[in-house]
C-alpha cells in the first residue's frame, strides 16, 4: 500500500513536515509494510519556503536588505541545490509584521527589499523564481521590487520617483532599458490567492490599504497612483493590468510583475504542489492524507486540502483530511474530491491541550484512517 | 451496503436508541441507498431494559413493590409481546440509589421487591426471565428474591428468618417445597459482569458491602451469613456456590439464584446481544458501527464495544467504534476484533458543548466513516 502524506501546516502548532512525520508514524503503526511518501505542502503563504526547502533541498540565503520603510532587515530566500531556481517570500523583506504597528507609512512603504532578494538569486544563476506574495506592508504596485531589478520610474522631469505608492501619481515614464539580460531571461511565477484587480473599489488600495495604515485620503491617493502606473505600463509596454484578477495582490506587486516581467500568477497551492512533486507522488498511490489546522468551507477556496483532494480525485486516489477542527458542511470539499475528514480531537479538550498533544493525536488519527480503510 | 448499528448508550448523554438514530442519519447522508439495521445495545447494566424493549417491543409492567428496606417503590420490568419472557433490572426495585445515603442499613436490605417483579412476570406467563443484577443495596444472598418465589429460609426453631443478610448466620434449613410449578418451569438467565465469589476476601460482603454502608463488623457478619447460606444450600440442594465466579454479584443474589433456581449467569453483553438479535443482524453485514461514551482499555473487558467487535470479527465484518472520548492504547480491542475507533469530537470543545451537540457529532462521524470505507 502506497500512502502519500500531503498536509498543510497546522498554523500555530505544527509545520507541514512535522505533520507528515506524525502521520507517517500512525500509518506505519497500522500497516508496518506501507510505502509512505511525504510531501509537505503549503499554500504560497507563510511557511511555503520551508515546505519547499524540506522537499527539494537547497540552501537558505540570508541577506540584509531594506525593509518596507528602508530600515535594514535580515531576510532570506531559498536557492535550489543547482541554483537554477529560487523561492522568495515577499513577507520576509517587505512584510507588514516587520513594522511597528504604531508607525505605519502606507504612502512610503515599498517592496525594494524583495527585489534585492530576487536580484541576488538571479545573480547566483536562478532563472526561475517563485515569488510568494501576501502579507505586504506596501501599496507600491511592485515598483520597489522592479527598481531593484533595473527598472526606473521617472517623473515629468525625468527624475526617479521617491519610493512608495504615494508618489506614483507623478509617474510619467517607465524605463526598462537598464534591466539586465539575466533578469529578462528569468521566468517569474507568482503564488497569488486573491483575485482583486489592481485598481478601483476592489483594488489593492481600497481593499488592503486600510490594514496597512491608509486612511481614506491615502487610499484615494494610492488608488490614483496605481491607476497612473497601470496607464503608463499599458501605454509603454502594451499590457493593461488595471482589472486583471490578482493584479491587486501585495499592494499591486503582482500587477507590476505581470506587466513588466511577463510573470505568471497562479494559486499558491498549484505552484507549491508542482514544486514539491505532488502530482508525480500521487501516481499509483492508494491513499492520500492531507490536513490543516482548521477545515471549513473556506478550505474549498484554493487551500491545500482542496487542491490535494482535486489532484487525488483526478487520479482516482481517495483523499482524507485530518484537522485540528472540522466544521461542516463539507459538501463543497466533497465535490472537489475529498473522500472524508476527521478531527484529530480525542474527546473534550481545550485548544491548548490539543496543541500540546497534536503530534500524537495526528498519529492516532492517521492510524485509525488506515485501519478503517484496510481492515 | 448493509450497515449494522450496535452502540451502547453514551452515559449521561444519549440512549443507545438515540445513538442509533444519529448514526443512521450519518450513514444515509454518506450512502443514501444503504440498508441500515439498528440494534441498540446495553451491557446488562442501566438502560438494558429500555434497550431490549426498543428492539423486541413488549410492554413495560409497573408495580408497587417493597424497596430495599421495605418502603414501597414503583418498579418496572419488561414483558415480551407474547408474555413468554421478561427482563428484570434488579436496580429497579432493590437498587442502592433508591435509599437515602444517610440511612443505609446493609444488614436489613433485601431483594424481595425484585422477587415480586419476577413472580408477577411468571404469573403472566413468562417462562424465561433475564435478570440484570448490579447496583443492589443488599447483601442477602438473594434470599428476599427467592422468598417472593416461594422459598422459605428457616432458623433452628423452624421460624422464617427476618429479611436481610444480617440474620443469615441463624439459617438452619431452606424449604423449597412451596415453590410453585410455574417458577420451577422457568429458565432464569443472569446478566452478570463481575467474577467475585460469594464469600471470603473477594466475596460479596467484603468487596461490595462497604459501598452499601457496611462497617467492618457488618462485613464480617454478612460474610458469615453468606457462608452459612452457601453451606445450607450445598447440604440440601447439592450445589456449592461459595467460590463460584460471579456468585457474589448483587450481594450474593447471583449465588442464591444459581443454587436454588438453577439459573445460568453470563456476561450482560452476550445476553443482551442474543436478546436483540445481534448475531443474526451481523450475518451478511458489510460494516458495523458500535460505540460508547468513553472508549478505553476497560472497554475490552466485557463491554458492548468489545463484544460487538468480537461477534463482527467472527463473521468477517469490520467493526468501527465511535465514542465521545477515545483513550489509547486500543491494542487489546484490536486483538478482540475492533477495526478502528474515532472520537466524535470535532475540535477543541468542553464536555458540555460536546454533550449538547452529541447527536450531530455522531452523525458526522458515522458519515465520515462510511465515506472513508466506501469512497
Amino acid at each position: 500500500m502506497r500512502v502519500v502524506l500531503a498536509p498543510d501546516s497546522f498554523k500555530g502548532s505544527l509545520s507541514a513536515a512535522t505533520v507528515c512525520a506524525a502521520m507517517a508514524a500512525g500509518v506505519l503503526r497500522a500497516l508496518p509494510g506501507a510505502e509512505v511518501v511525504r510531501v509537505p505542502m503549503a499554500d504560497g503563504g507563510e511557511g511555503t519556503l520551508d515546505c519547499i526547502g524540506a522537499v527539494t533541498g537547497g540552501s537558505e540565503v540570508r541577506l540584509d536588505v531594506s525593509g518596507p520603510l528602508g530600515a535594514p532587515v535580515s531576510a532570506r530566500y531559498l536557492l535550489a541545490p543547482d541554483a537554477s531556481s529560487a523561492v522568495v517570500e515577499l513577507a520576509s523583506a517587505s512584510g507588514l509584521p516587520l513594522l511597528d504597528p504604531a508607525r505605519l507609512d502606507p504612502l512610503r512603504a515599498d517592496t525594494a527589499g524583495t527585489g534585492r532578494l530576487i536580484a541576488d538569486a538571479v545573480a547566483r544563476g536562478a532563472r526561475s523564481v517563485l515569488v510568494c506574495v501576501g502579507g505586504s506592508a506596501s501599496t507600491d504596485g511592485g515598483t520597489g521590487l522592479l527598481r531593484a531589478l533595473g527598472v526606473r520610474f521617472l517623473d515629468a522631469d525625468g527624475s526617479e520617483l521617491p519610493p512608495g505608492g504615494g508618489t506614483l501619481v507623478d509617474l510619467h515614464r517607465v524605463d526598462v532599458s537598464q534591466v539586465p539580460a539575466e533578469v529578462r531571461a528569468t521566468r517569474f511565477h507568482i503564488a497569488c490567492d486573491v483575485t482583486n484587480p489592481l485598481v478601483g473599489p476592489r483594488g489593492a488600495a481600497a481593499v488592503f490599504g486600510p490594514q496597512k495604515g491608509a486612511g481614506p485620503a491615502d487610499v484615494d491617493l494610492l488608488d490614483r497612483g496605481l491607476t497612473r502606473l497601470a496607464d503608463v505600463l499599458a501605454d509603454q509596454l502594451g499590457t493593461a493590468v488595471h482589472d486583471l484578477p490578482g493584479a491587486g495582490a501585495a499592494g499591486g506587486t503582482c500587477g507590476g510583475m505581470l506587466a513588466v516581467l511577463d510573470a505568471t500568477a497562479q494559486p499558491g497551492c498549484e505552484l507549491v504542489a508542482r514544486s514539491v512533486g505532488l502530482p508525480e507522488a500521487l501516481a499509483g498511490a492508494d491513499l492520500v492524507l492531507t490536513g490543516e489546522g482548521r477545515l471549513d468551507r473556506q478550505s474549498a477556496d484554493g487551500k491545500v486540502v482542496s487542491h490535494v483532494a482535486a489532484l487525488a480525485a483526478a487520479r482516482g486516489v481517495p483523499a482524507v483530511a485530518l484537522a485540528g477542527q472540522v466544521v461542516p458542511p463539507l459538501t463543497e470539499l466533497y465535490g472537489l474530491g475529498l473522500t472524508a475528514a476527521f478531527s484529530i480531537a480525542d474527546g473534550p479538550r481545550t485548544l491548548d491541550a490539543m496543541t500540546a498533544s497534536a503530534a500524537e493525536l495526528l498519529a492516532h488519527a492517521a492510524e485509525q484512517t488506515v485501519r478503517l480503510r484496510t481492515g
